[in-house]
């Protein structure tokens, strides 16, 4: 009474909800874990990093960008490609200091949060997505892009939009040389 | 120095690999807070059961299937809809009982654990996927229909394919009834 096997062909392409519900389960068992808001937003980034320091060669491969030249053209290919790849949203992108080296990436809907309605009073300081901040920090560094990446306004705070800022940090090599 | 925002458009298909990292993640956490396999594959089971009562809104929202009238056109729907629309893969169906209550979801292919090389050696017993289960039986719990969902096989302990056994059980109304 065995039926044939549908369709073998292979297709990395999903609905985002199981991902976003099982996102849900896992911030929920860090909440149950840890008492401090801190501590869930520390491990949530820590586990981010390992995720995005494997992810970097999938996307590579998938995508076939080439090399950025530039901080600016590194947070586009971020937004327009990996957000769009891995979230199936584009963030709008602000280049924030005269610097140049300061992003922020404004999602008007964090498909992250779409089951969420808020968060509890007590975890007011949760960053509930810090996993994606993680992410790209780990990324990045497997490109030799050193970046502190955190969360700016978070719309289950209460802010207008999402908005996750990018700071590309100078090299070690070139502090050091520098220095010396 | 803001540029324009890319296209608003939603989009609900993503590639599955920060999916499939993530769940590596939080699967990772719960071995760290449960010495136990089997309190892992419980908690799982039961985050995943959480996760199928929510899920089945969207699912049939998404897929706008008709009511299924047999046990058999029910996995035909979770195999072919369900598993393509959140996975990308669709499992073959077997029967396995004559009375027509008792089937499996043969995967030649997991996605799920595509970043994991092997168990380590003291997680013999792990059932690393066990959140599938836990999504079917809550998803049917919700169109009414009990059973019980468990792995049968899993490439990752050695087995040639991963098989998910689906048990449907009479429903409590029925026995009830027949008691009295």
């Amino acid at each position: 009474m065995s039926r044939p096997p549908g369709r073998r062909q292979e297709n990395h392409k999903i609905s985002r909800e199981l991902f976003v519900l099982t996102y849900g389960a896992l911030v929920a068992q860090l909440c149950k874990d840890y008492e401090k808001d801190e501590d869930v937003n520390t491990c949530l980034d820590q586990m981010g990093y390992g995720i995005g320091v494997r992810l970097i060669d999938d996307f590579l491969a998938r995508s076939a960008v080439k090399k950025c030249h530039s901080y600016s053209e590194t947070v586009d290919m971020i937004a327009q490609v990996a957000f769009k790849m891995y979230l199936g949203v584009t963030p709008s992108v602000s280049c924030n200091s005269s610097a140049g080296n300061e992003f922020s990436l404004i999602l008007d809907k964090n498909p992250l949060v779409d089951f969420v309605e808020e968060l509890p009073a007590e975890r007011a300081s949760l960053c509930y997505c810090n996993l994606l901040c993680g992410v790209i920090r780990g990324a990045l560094e497997m490109v030799h892009l050193a970046a502190e990446v955190t969360f700016l306004q978070d719309r289950l705070k209460g802010h207008a939009v999402t908005e996750i800022g990018i700071t590309f940090l100078r090299k070690a090599e070139e502090r050091k040389h520098k220095r010396s």
